[in-house]
């Protein structure tokens, strides 16, 4: 089962809403059904929303052919509808600024050489995903020690990502190698991706693991239960600040407090450097009945007022290590990260970032 | 409505695993009844859970009339069953110690008259709860200054007890001193205490609050928008460690690294000075099933692994003050609780306590 998949002109998705009780295939035949998976979370995970959004733009140019407007004028209106379905993950953003270069530089083909185009370069980004995520598995995993038991928070895996996954591809990478770990998964509240998806990916994997309530952590950190905390990004800024599935913040103070380490794992499609520091990002709001109501259940009385932001920023100084495709970037961060990026993306090769810095 | 009540021979019981959608009141006739309600949790809260079983011990104690085995043997299988029901709480060991006694001492009485006896033992006991509930509230009203924002995690308030509330005592009492105080409840998973019954209650007293999942809290904390945490105990020890909901000790050491008073509010009754430091504190386990289900829906893929343990406890170091019914207790707080529990349990008044110590 594929997290995201285009065949036959249309962009099959997994539908994580379903997941674990049922494996249900959705198909987007255009982009504003592509719009709405991403907005109800039928595809989410910050690198999977990227790539969605990609084929997104391939479907609108698919669309264009018919309209009126003209090509160029359908596919802008058409990114900016895809772009404002999320606003926290800067992949998403990523992602529909390189299609829509492309298109630009791609504007005099016709028709079907276009649409053959953007759907080549979405593959390609779907491909280099993959590749990315296995890169993060090899860096991260020489992090893992020997029978390390790795607190998760939200989904990290293959359903977060094109294939492998970016956390979960490191934990998967270290018991590839051998290593016998252990994951205590976070339910992670309110939508219960821990819970639903990454229980179900470790399963798949055949590595073990305990659910616990995100409230329990702290609990087990307390008592030497926990070697490392490791979580994918929706986004890393500039100075090494980092926002992801709101809770992270509050199990990397907890991880501080208790001399834990803890590791952000995020492709470099998730660096904004644009970005100065972490009170800059755009918290996601999402409605109340998500926090009220289960299932069509009623939770809490009628009336509540209720609070559910998204995402939350854990800042630089709590975290240990950004586990990154490009290598493993430490404090300093925002010189650890300027480095990566490089003037041409790759001036420096990531072994000497690693060869720098005190591995912990 | 009442959390519980002694009427025509029967202990009536707010059944609390049905609230918030619905005030279903379960009768107990006899024990037996009462111990299902305590481990089914239809009524919890560490000085509810002793007064409905010192009700059950009355139970008992009318069922005893008709047995073979001889009253005190019947009362004493009684009592063992109902401290078997719940390890981590206190009060019902307490409670049951208190009217064990009291059995013992009047065993000569004929049935009705000893029935009679315990009952109005029962009945103070319930008195006393309210009353200590009150004077909990007014010390403690002085610690929460006008328009404070309260976090409290899971159900401190007039389900909790016999009536007015430990820390929603105390928030209660703020509010009916005309401070506007506003309170953060965590939903406190897995059972939802403070989304179910928490909301409701505060509704009832019309005082403002907004539900957020356990995980948010850390992020409110970082945004300075917690002005201090105060929490409800289930078990308060010797050196001032204190076992409470799972996911206390959590809200401890975030309000610790944000500088947030924490504050923990309950009787003395709640106090265990025979057992010298939280590791000693037996844990609760529950079933997996509170995690991985909701109301009969599988959250989580079969075959997964959960812990459930249903408290933690919060080593006194992360603590600002102990709010009990005899005095504020600070560190060091083993020499302060000894002095509030005083050779005859009142050497000191409260008032010589709080004045020696920083007010924070």
């Amino acid at each position: 089962v594929k997290t995201l998949e285009f065949r036959d002109g249309a962009l099959l998705l997994l539908d994580q809403t379903r997941l674990p009780l049922s494996a249900v295939i959705v198909e987007c035949r255009d982009h504003h059904q592509v719009c709405e998976a991403i907005q109800s979370l039928r595809v989410r995970g910050a690198p999977a929303i990227g790539l969605a959004a990609a084929f997104g733009v391939v479907l609108a140019a698919q669309e264009a052919a018919g309209e009126d407007v003209g090509r160029g004028v359908y596919l802008d209106a058409a990114i900016e509808e895809l772009r404002a379905t999320r606003p926290t993950a800067v992949n998403l953003f990523w992602a529909l600024d390189r299609m829509q270069a492309l298109a630009r530089a791609q504007a005099h083909l016709d028709d079907a050489s276009f649409v053959a185009v953007l759907l080549a370069e979405a593959g390609e980004m779907l491909r280099e995903d993959e590749e990315s995520n296995r890169r993060m598995g090899a860096f991260g995993a020489d992090l893992v020690p020997e029978g390390a038991r790795i607190l998760t928070h939200c989904n990290s895996g293959a359903l977060a990502v094109g294939a492998y996954g970016t956390a979960l591809g490191v934990i998967r990478a270290a018991h590839d190698q051998g290593k016998r770990v252990h994951v205590w998964v976070d339910e992670t509240r309110p939508l219960l991706q821990g819970a639903r998806l990454t229980t179900w990916e470790l399963q798949q994997l055949s590595i073990p693991f305990t659910l616990i309530t995100d409230s329990m952590a702290a609990h087990f950190m307390a008592r030497g239960d926990v070697d490392l905390v490791m979580v994918g990004a929706d986004r890393v800024v500039a100075n090494g600040d980092a926002a992801n599935k709101i809770g992270t913040y509050g199990v990397a103070v907890l991880a501080h407090a208790h001399d834990i380490p803890f590791y952000f794992v995020a492709p470099f499609s998730t660096v904004d450097l644009a970005t100065p520091s972490g009170d800059r990002i755009v918290i996601e709001q999402r409605k109340s009945e998500e926090v009220t109501s289960f299932h069509g259940h009623r939770i809490a009385p009628e009336g509540t007022v209720v609070a559910n932001p998204a995402f939350d920023v854990t800042p630089a100084r709590l975290t240990t290590a950004i586990i990154t495709d490009r290598g493993v970037a430490r404090a300093p961060f925002g010189e650890h990260l300027a480095n990566l990026a490089g003037p041409a993306g790759g001036d420096d090769s990531p072994n000497s970032v690693l060869a720098g810095t005190d591995r912990r």
